[in-house]
């Protein structure tokens, strides 16, 4: 089918999935677990060519998250029970307001309808992203990556046989098979067929998504995290909390990639910083951070001299861009004109100074002694998440089921006029 | 100032209208009320101005919308007033997760940031949309019609004077004076410096913020409203609100602009309608509605033949297109098809058919046995609105000082890593 012809069904697929009850949904999210279990050698087919057909033309990293294996499927399989436990996020009463005319006014939660993902690699995604769009009862568009094009498709057909089977639309979850640009631009530009579109992967996609879409749209994910530390700040909290952020998982969106020192304790942090990120690494047989420094952090430990960019760019990898401010006040200015407002951490005893921070900081995520790394839906206990938003409207931070839903207003009346 | 410049101010002072707390924020709505009344004459003459060079362009409703006197002026600043008198939206705590690792997660609302508003002709958005906004913490850039220049000078002169006489940032409230399509334009595509756009007008301006924004837009207020009169409707309360949605204001856009009847009752509902709606109009020396008929309704009554715009059209005047359905399930499909998703009401004593209109009519308001002209901030009890949003993310329906917030997560630890 063309993007065109799949944007027609999923339309139509909307009221279906929309007005499936609790049981329905869970079923076919039951069903969808198993049919993945179930089609796991055809996946795992699929897989391989689509792992032949990468390798060489991208890095072994991109190579392993493209890779399933049966366990990966498993995974995937039991991802999809974890998100029948978590509560229906459609039909809840938000509010009742009750007016003297008499008029009875609820607000309801309701799926968004129409939501178009664009994400790159990672198969998972198309599970993930099925299963929590069924059931918060919106219809979902997938368009993933080409390396993934073969994987993505029997993914996509087992949560299809799931939906014909429990007597839903299987429209309600499509993938979109023109892994070409005019696809995602397609769905950037499909106004009255989505009603939500979501990106999901690195700065040149959002980028894209901000020139060309003429649809809502969610930004997610793109992370240049901060780190401030404080002159108050506890050394060992910080050399842990620097660590942790940056080198943990230096590939997502959570990781740190600056780190703000101010001058009153950088003598004393940054040699200890340079042990724990450099020599400590190698002497472990880690891989060490390489270190980009500002003209005053460069007097007093060794690494390459930052240019100016280097404040302005998602590593997304073991490279962390370290600047010597003078206090909070210069802190809070320097992540104002950098930050993608995605998180950022003070490390700080101060109370006051803690308390500058998080008032004056504008991410969606705003920490005081812990790691960035801590946005995530699940760590923040809501569930699932389909993206972590930077955007301020609408959703911020994790995006979960809640997330996924829009409301309406049901007013009932006796022949009320204004 | 140039729109660019305008906007460079506007972001710098974010962070001081941000953070000022309820007294402070409701000292300079009061001060800025006084301020209206003070420059009364002044802003008298500039409108004096505007009606001067407008008449002879503009349509005497258009004229009258434009023309302000010192009862108007005193409304606009008692309306200021009340804005005093509403919950301040920020700073509220959403949620609060206390995770095993010892994190402390705070949802906290926070604004949204600098608001860009798109308005037209009438002066007194600028100073509702001033007033909002500055209750909700945010800066607002405010782009009104050319024919009210001089109008929205003056207002918006009395608002900066308030915030500065408060020790508040005057850039808070700012008016861009070019009123040119350049201006426009340059607000739909800030990025990085509008944080949401709220184009408030007609389908023209609507369409051309979805075609051209690049930052994020809650389109609102255009309002195919529908009213389903249905088979087992109270043929007197159908009248009475049929007969309100459509006359009492038809500017609006909480206006009805269709009416849809099931054929069970067509043949002895419809002549009562026309008797409602143009007969009795015409003796009561009242302007008499001008039906526009599908092929089914104009063998039943005379009128006009309707073509197929007419059910696609925003008529916001006495036109009223009426077409025959086969039940609610035509109902529900000509809805879902032709609707703007902003207000839709079935007029019927069947329990099972309000039910199934209020779970597959997908608008911000759904009414069973009441006019759509309810679809208002005061009249839902929200207190005063920034305008009606036709789309599904962030805010829905009647857009208030709640919707004029976003919210972060301030996450406190001590030493957490993950």
């Amino acid at each position: 089918m063309t993007t065109a012809e799949i944007l027609k069904c999923a339309v139509k697929a909307k009221a279906n999935i929309a007005c499936a009850n609790t049981d329905i949904k869970n079923l076919a999210l039951k069903k969808a677990s198993q049919f993945l279990i179930r089609d796991t050698d055809k996946i795992l087919k699929a897989n391989k060519l689509d792992t032949q057909n990468a390798r060489g033309t991208v890095s072994d990293v991109m190579l392993d998250r493209l890779t399933l294996t049966s366990e990966r499927i498993k995974a995937m399989a039991d991802a999809v029970l974890d998100v029948i436990k978590l509560p229906d996020p459609v039909g809840n009463v938000l509010e009742n307001i009750k007016r003297q005319s008499g008029l009875d006014i609820t607000k309801v939660s309701v799926p968004i309808g129409v939501i178009a993902i664009i994400f790159e690699s990672r198969p998972n995604v198309t599970s993930d992203a099925a299963a929590l769009s069924l059931k918060s009862g919106n219809v979902c568009v997938l368009r993933g990556g080409k390396e993934a094009i073969n994987s993505n498709i029997a993914i996509a057909q087992s949560f299809r046989d799931a939906l014909k089977e429990t007597g839903l639309d299987e429209n309600a979850v499509s993938l979109v098979t023109d892994t070409t640009r005019n696809s995602s631009l397609e769905l950037m530009t499909a106004v009255g067929s989505v009603d939500l579109l979501i990106p999901r992967g690195g700065a040149g996609l959002i980028r894209a998504c901000v020139e060309n879409a003429k649809v809502p749209c969610i930004e997610t994910g793109t992370g240049i995290c901060h780190i401030y530390v404080d002159g108050k700040a506890d050394i060992k909290k910080a050399l842990d909390i620097v660590e942790n952020a940056k080198t943990s998982r230096p590939s997502v969106c959570n990781a740190a990639e600056v780190c703000l020192v101010d001058k009153s304790i950088a003598n004393e942090f940054l040699p200890k910083l340079y042990d724990r990120l450099v020599t400590e690494k190698l002497k472990d047989n880690k891989i060490p951070v390489e270190l980009r420094l500002d003209k005053f952090a460069s007097k007093i430990i060794s690494g390459n001299i930052a240019s100016s960019s280097d404040f302005d760019t998602e590593f997304l990898d073991y490279i962390l861009a370290i600047k010597v401010v003078d206090g909070i006040k210069e802190a809070v200015a320097h992540i104002s004109e950098h930050s993608t407002g995605h998180s950022e951490a003070i490390i700080t005893e101060d109370e006051k100074n803690a308390d500058i921070f998080t008032s004056l900081i504008d991410s969606s995520a705003v920490y005081v002694n812990a790691s960035t790394r801590f946005t995530d839906g699940g760590e923040f206990g809501l569930g699932c998440e389909i993206g972590i938003s930077t955007q301020k409207i609408h959703a911020r931070g994790p995006m979960g089921l809640k997330e996924m839903t829009s409301y309406k207003y049901i007013v009932r009346g006796n022949g009320q006029i204004r």
